[in-house]
């Protein structure tokens, strides 16, 4: 069981962190650059420019909300986003199953056009593979991208340094202290409970739409304020995951409120009924963002403004009180919110 | 037959141009940079940034030579440095079916390593997916990344512009004018041709080897001695397929000559048993370049000096005798070299 790859070696949780720091850091974290692999944050920096890479495997290609054309464009869009890039361009790596209707092609190009448009990048190069039909199921789409340092974010960090010394130049996982406000842009769940209510055998009646989206306007208000010091999409292994990452790689706790976490009535009793953790889902569309605690306030407010962050809350801070994630739930109680050992639903992007 | 994809879509022949002219371009063609997506040319380029992306495909994943993962890198790499640019930084996304084998795993990402290396390169950011088993053939990798300018890109087209005024900054295949001498960098077939003798089904006695590498090296001597109009690597749909397309978007025709086109006695043999066009096979590692007549000796010594340009030839000239790409065989006929529908061959990269 141990030497092959097993679907939770995907799933963004520690057994996905086992596989990259035991095998692929162990080969390729040699580099030397801004934000090397070795940082795993959600894009690299090497010379003051943003490169990020995602695959998308989503099932089923469509879904309530989008597809895996509109996720592919918003995903690799806000990874940009989140490290304190201003996406620029995309490429696109298609590969195609043999037999894939070229109908279902042009819906899903057609929804990149749309979302690259929002997203207010250019596609600008590409490559397109076929393998025989059985080699693939159906459709992937890499879509990799970079961004320049964006024009808020030097602002941005000057407000973080009235306040305390921030040894990066970009907005790193490893950059929470204790104190630090932890903003939440909305509902959780809704893009892994969307997909879940058409998966072929898990279908219920539940009217949730996924909620992928370019996050570029949101993070342009927040950033506009100053004092962010973290962003962090909860995609794969969801906010339970996020958290823990950045709890690790900074050494610090972090404390968050059942009662502050937007969740939908129906994402909630949806999870009930399968038995599945909201913290642990996978989201699109949604930031988390750590905010020195003097500016937290205002940064809320700002990106309340915006369409996409009018659900935000600030669901707690780092404490140096605990060296891991707790959560102080509704009745009172303090629950340890460990990392997920993989997101418990496949294939959520 | 008509609305589905079909293998041939993938092959780099006329069918695939179709597909991207027809669909892809048809939804994502709208933006403007420096070098867009319809150009079509191997990268794109916006504000001085070169990206590029291209998914590996290639079966089998370890061949003569070779591997997915040494393919990845170079073929990568060099098309950064086709256009132009000076690779700095990839991201690499994989794709794998539950069940791989870990061990396989360690060894294409040591030959990652080993490869970006040799191309000076960092690996700077990826993401890992794992699809079930039964819905991928083994694994995929998306290779992307971006250069920046080359450190001899403008020295070059100086010495372009002494001879004729050249409208754009970077090496498109649309540059080539009547006059400029055509020089292949080695011999063809040998990665095809490597591949075919490993396939199912295929094997036959042959000790040819792949021959993907980065050719940074290779690509500096050529820029530094300067007047180079355009660059590309013949890879899917090969040298019959490049001639095309530099044909077709400079609108003027090519020339070349049967009995000085580089290739091993054991390709032409495999390709005369197989049935095989050896300029329609695919290549790695290797680059056909043009040049401005009055540079191009002094560039094809210099590229016979690096350890992958030794077999460099002047193999042909643009001419505008011709509006398309033919050939003067070795009995001294003429011979028109058609765009191929689809390399002959799925799966080289």
């Amino acid at each position: 069981m141990e030497n092959v790859i097993r679907m939770v070696h995907g799933a963004g949780g520690t057994a996905m962190q086992d596989l990259i720091k035991g095998h692929i850091l162990k080969y390729l974290g040699w580099g030397d650059s801004e934000v090397p692999l070795k940082y795993l944050d959600d894009s690299g920096v090497v010379d003051n420019i943003v490169l990020k890479s995602d695959s998308y495997t989503v099932k089923p290609i469509f879904f309530p909300g989008g597809d895996i054309g509109r996720l592919a464009v918003a995903g690799s869009v806000n990874d940009i986003l989140m490290i304190g890039g201003e996406p620029k361009a995309l490429a696109m790596g298609l590969v195609l199953e043999e037999g894939f209707p070229i109908k279902d092609l042009d819906i899903i190009l057609s929804s990149i056009s749309d979302t690259s448009k929002e997203a207010n990048v250019v596609i600008v190069t590409g490559d397109t593979k076929v393998v025989e039909r059985g080699s693939l199921d159906k459709i992937i789409i890499n879509m990799s991208g970079f961004g320049v340092r964006h024009k808020y974010l030097d602002n941005n960090l000057g407000i973080v340094n009235r306040y305390r010394k921030l040894s990066s130049r970009w907005l790193l996982d490893r950059n929470i202290r204790p104190g630090d406000k932890i903003i939440l842009s909305g509902y959780i769940g809704d893009h892994a409970i969307a997909l879940l209510s058409v998966r072929e055998g898990i279908k219920f009646r539940i009217n949730i739409k996924s909620d992928a989206s370019p996050l570029n306007s949101l993070v342009e208000k927040a950033l506009e304020v100053g004092g962010i010091v973290a962003m962090k999409d909860p995609t794969r292994g969801g906010l339970a995951n996020l958290l823990n990452e950045w709890s690790d790689k900074s050494g610090f706790g972090i404390k968050i409120y059942e009662s502050r976490i937007p969740i939908r009535d129906e994402v909630r009793s949806a999870c009930e009924y399968l038995g599945l953790d909201p913290l642990e889902l996978g989201n699109e569309g949604k930031a988390v963002i750590a905010v020195v605690p003097e500016k937290a306030d205002e940064v809320l407010e700002a990106i309340r403004e915006d369409p996409l962050g009018k659900n935000a809350e600030i669901i707690g801070e780092v404490s140096n009180k605990y060296k891991f994630v707790v959560m102080e739930t509704i009745i009172g109680g303090l629950r340890v919110i460990a990392p997920p050992v993989g997101d418990p639903i496949p294939r959520i992007c």
